[in-house]
């Protein structure tokens, strides 16, 4: 596979367009509408918050994804429509029917998505506003713009397209996605946007989906916080003319890294850019019984406050990372806890290695960071990714809402 | 009951001490050993980390526990003696043989406590020079010098004493805590050693201990992290003179109370004492199905990390305390939720109410907070305490081991 340039616009068929409508407040001047559209119908699977208290976009768009076909998507950012009642519900399809009306397409198949402030009901003059201004911006290089309409407290847009070589042809994966914020395990304040220009049946995406996401977007964590209105969706179009890929073959096969290449780059770009980071952490852990209890030692110290403070002080404080496994609910033999900071062993069958301070201290002063946690014999292994807390976290997450 | 001066010392038959040994290093000249013995044998039960990496202290401790009799007690700060090994343990026993050896008593009649930094073996020839001069520094007055000795990152010692009258006259029971750092859920670094002169039978105190622990320590956090060494010892010596309490009796069930609100008020004292704390928060969840459910709403708000920064900005952000009810695993019903920041109710049923935003930000000036979440019609209620989330908390924590 071979990165291209043009983001959700790379696959064939795709239009994209982003604008400023001010969303948020009227003194709001940056891009906050995106828009795309397929030029055929497409295949759509998604992967939403598990959070109970749910947006109104996630429930339109979950039953969108019920019907299994799209065509065009609406985001905003400035206003996530989320606690705002049988309101939030209505305004969620009149806008869908807004797009829709534009597009001479079925309301049905437009997918909303809405990130930013809770509680508020969205206004609705600006948001027709903005889908009309999308409408009429609407460009096959419109990739960019979107990606900036989408962002919150992010510092950069999230942006990226493989091309992939299959037999009898080649097809194309776009992503944008915005983070940032309440990064956490399972889908957290994240919109990802993923399309593609392949053929695939929609209830095989929506598997294929599942499982990247579970490998990539469930595996990161900034704070801990799961969002009303987490969103991975991916519109397949078929544009590339290949056949329809079938499960068992080999360019199933090389769709599906694709797809978990988008999802993992997209992910660790969240973390990178999560609020106030200044590091990018691996969390490794092998050795244990099963993949799950690995996983729930790398995420109960990538979680922690106390290793995440450590990070970014820049201290190899092992004894944190050894506490933070030993209450991961994991049944665990501390006599066999093994820990590497870099290269560095620190911790070998419980118990402080004679290695050098000033080696360890100097792999925690790198942006990015490695964490290898050994527990045993097994054969459990995962990892996560993390970013540190910063006093920048804190200045951010204070202020006031405003 | 009735407050009363004395703290581990004011029941009969106890005295402490604490004294400067230089536990952390040379350069330390804070007080960091403690002791408390007993005229008697003691009726002993303690509740520990659930952490599985147990520090060598909390094995042997436990092991003291398990013989049900105690008649001293050890305590260091400056070095946990945690993740040391054979070595811990072999370390752990000295001492606690040379308390014995010096009050003429079993070292397996002596409980041992240390808190501090991990992985590195304790510096015995100054544990010895402390435990030898905490032996010459015993008093019937030492309970303030001990508070002192067992302070980590703490500003202020923890200490109370209660006089509770009883059908045949009175008994005493006193506290000394230390917390400050990765208090949380499960009992998180803190020793608190309690002492009472009432006459109990060992089962019976674990069993109360125990409850007590659940309704208080366990519904405290800070940060989430737990830690190897956290211990809550009771130590009942009978010397009041008073018979026997026996389950069902109203003696019984005033010394539960009593010894209810010494747990309560020391884990009040330590969410207050929190790293970084600027804020006490109080959230209180009723409504729910079970006690259980309310619990994990009540827990999942107080370990936000997102919920603790808008304490800290003081925030009426109800948004987030939605949202991590939402993600607390209880099967919740978003159209029932209300939230109340103070007296002032802010979400209804779901939806924000038409309330005055300057009410809801005045009572997120005050210290104490009180965040009130309904949930629906159930019987289920629970509380949780919490601190904020503050830069100093960042500071105290990113600071290299020094």
């Amino acid at each position: 596979m071979t990165k291209i340039e043009g983001g959700i616009t790379a696959p064939k068929g795709f239009c994209a367009s982003g604008v400023a409508a001010q969303i948020k407040n009227r003194k709001s001047t940056r891009k906050d509408c995106a828009m795309l559209v397929s030029d055929r119908p497409c295949a759509v699977a998604g992967v939403f918050t598990t959070n109970r208290v749910k947006a109104a976009p996630v429930l339109w768009t979950r039953g969108v994804c019920a019907r299994k076909t799209a065509r065009a998507l609406f985001a905003n950012s400035g206003n996530a429509n989320a606690c705002t009642g049988s309101q939030g519900m209505e305004d969620a399809r009149k806008t869908a029917e807004r797009v829709a009306e534009g597009l001479n397409i079925d309301p049905e198949q437009v997918c909303i998505l809405s990130t930013g402030v809770i509680g508020v009901p969205l206004p609705m003059d600006r948001i027709f506003n903005g889908v009309d201004a999308s409408l009429a911006a609407l460009s096959p290089t419109g990739s960019a713009d979107a990606a900036r309409a989408i962002m919150t407290t992010d510092t950069v847009p999230k942006e990226m397209a493989l091309e992939v070589v299959l037999d009898g042809g080649t097809v194309r994966l776009g992503v944008i996605a915005k983070g940032a914020g309440m990064i956490s395990p399972n889908v957290a304040t994240m919109l990802c946007i993923i399309t593609t220009d392949a053929a695939i049946d929609p209830e095989v995406l929506h598997g294929l989906l599942q499982g990247c996401a579970e490998a990539t977007f469930n595996r990161i964590c900034i704070d801990n916080d799961m969002s009303t209105n987490d969103t991975v969706l991916c519109l397949a179009n078929g544009a590339s003319g290949l056949p329809m890929l079938k499960p068992g073959t080999s360019n199933y096969a090389k769709f599906a890294r694709a797809l978990h290449e988008i999802c993992m780059n997209t992910a660790q770009a969240l973390v990178r850019d999560g609020e106030g980071a200044t590091k990018f952490v691996e969390i490794r852990v092998e050795g244990a019984r099963t993949e799950t209890e690995a996983t729930k030692i790398a995420k109960s110290i990538a979680a922690s406050q106390l290793c995440k403070t450590a990070f970014f002080g820049q201290d190899p404080n092992w004894g944190r990372i050894a506490c933070a496994a030993g209450y991961a609910g994991v049944d665990l033999n501390p006599d066999h806890l093994c820990i590497r900071v870099g290269d560095v062993e620190v911790v070998h069958n419980g118990l402080p290695t004679d290695y050098n301070e000033s080696d360890a201290a100097a792999h925690m002063q790198l942006k990015d960071i490695l964490i290898q946690v050994s527990v045993g014999e097994g054969p459990g292994q995962s990892v996560f990714w993390t970013s540190d807390l910063s006093h920048d976290y804190v200045t951010i997450n204070a202020d006031y809402r405003t």
